[in-house]
């Protein structure tokens, strides 16, 4: 099934000049909705993964799916001030200032494996802070998952060492 | 199960003299978590759903996982300017002010059956609006679910006409 067809181009959103890519399409067919979570959840079956990270807030979508199917936990990655428990937070750049990730500090214990989950790989900010507070409370990032992939902003590189797969890129 | 003893109680949280139920410690724990979910799906098994809407941004949590198991539609509501596409919207009440619930024109197909899904029944208020913008759009609203019910702020009183449940009642 080439997901591709499913996703919808939104010009001058958020702001003039972004092309968008729309999941809702794809969310709303079924046949798509679950052979995109295959993509993602496939690879992990055999192995053995204690948490999945779903980062705010359409990583909840399949990172909340993921952790299901594997019969492991969910734990939230959120934008500050979210989260009601004590946290430890990451600061990473956006294109104008900066963004903060945050963490429960009981989310993950010392040693567990985890699959970090969102929907879009642009420049990587973003998992990378997610995989850093991972690392901070003692886990080990299995892999970081995402629906769709903007290859030209080059997100890969600043995940270098970490493995990352796309079920879509562009 | 008792799924009470994995709900965290904040004090204080998001502001002075509100008891914050917290769901991150259910998340985590596999088997709570997979309890929770069997709750919200189990009666939706055996019937003809075509649409799942999940409301930002807890509700994509469960949301995503009961279309995935239901084989059906996943839709979003979400805060006003999320999404990309051209919407619906409806106001509702907050305890100060006002909020703003949108979903897209393409979300629902006239006469599909819809469940509505989010994380805590308080007022009543978002829920209801959501049940709106599904009505709006032809979708007929089969049942509303969610995980956590504060019974004394009577929400089902706003929501009586719909079928409403909740996996946890306070």
């Amino acid at each position: 099934m080439d997901l591709k067809m499913f996703i919808r181009d939104i010009p001058d959103f958020p702001q003039k000049g972004i092309i968008f890519k729309d999941i809702t399409t794809l969310l709303k067919n079924p046949g798509a909705f679950r052979a995109a979570v295959d993509l993602l959840t496939g690879k992990y079956r055999q192995r053995k993964i204690d948490k999945v990270v779903a980062v705010e807030s359409r990583g909840f979508i399949f990172g909340s799916i993921l952790a299901y199917e594997l019969k492991c936990g969910l734990v939230l990655a959120r934008k500050a001030g979210k989260l009601p428990h004590q946290t430890i937070r990451e600061e990473y750049a956006l294109e104008y200032g900066t963004a903060v990730l945050e963490i429960h500090v009981d989310g993950i214990e010392k040693g567990e494996t985890v699959v970090i989950v969102d929907d879009l790989l642009a420049t990587g900010g973003t998992a990378l802070a997610a995989a850093k507070l991972v690392e901070t409370l003692g886990g080990k990032v299995e892999g970081i998952e995402f629906l769709i992939e903007l290859g030209f902003l080059r997100g890969r590189e600043k995940l270098a060492g970490y493995p990352v797969n796309c079920a879509i890129s562009y």
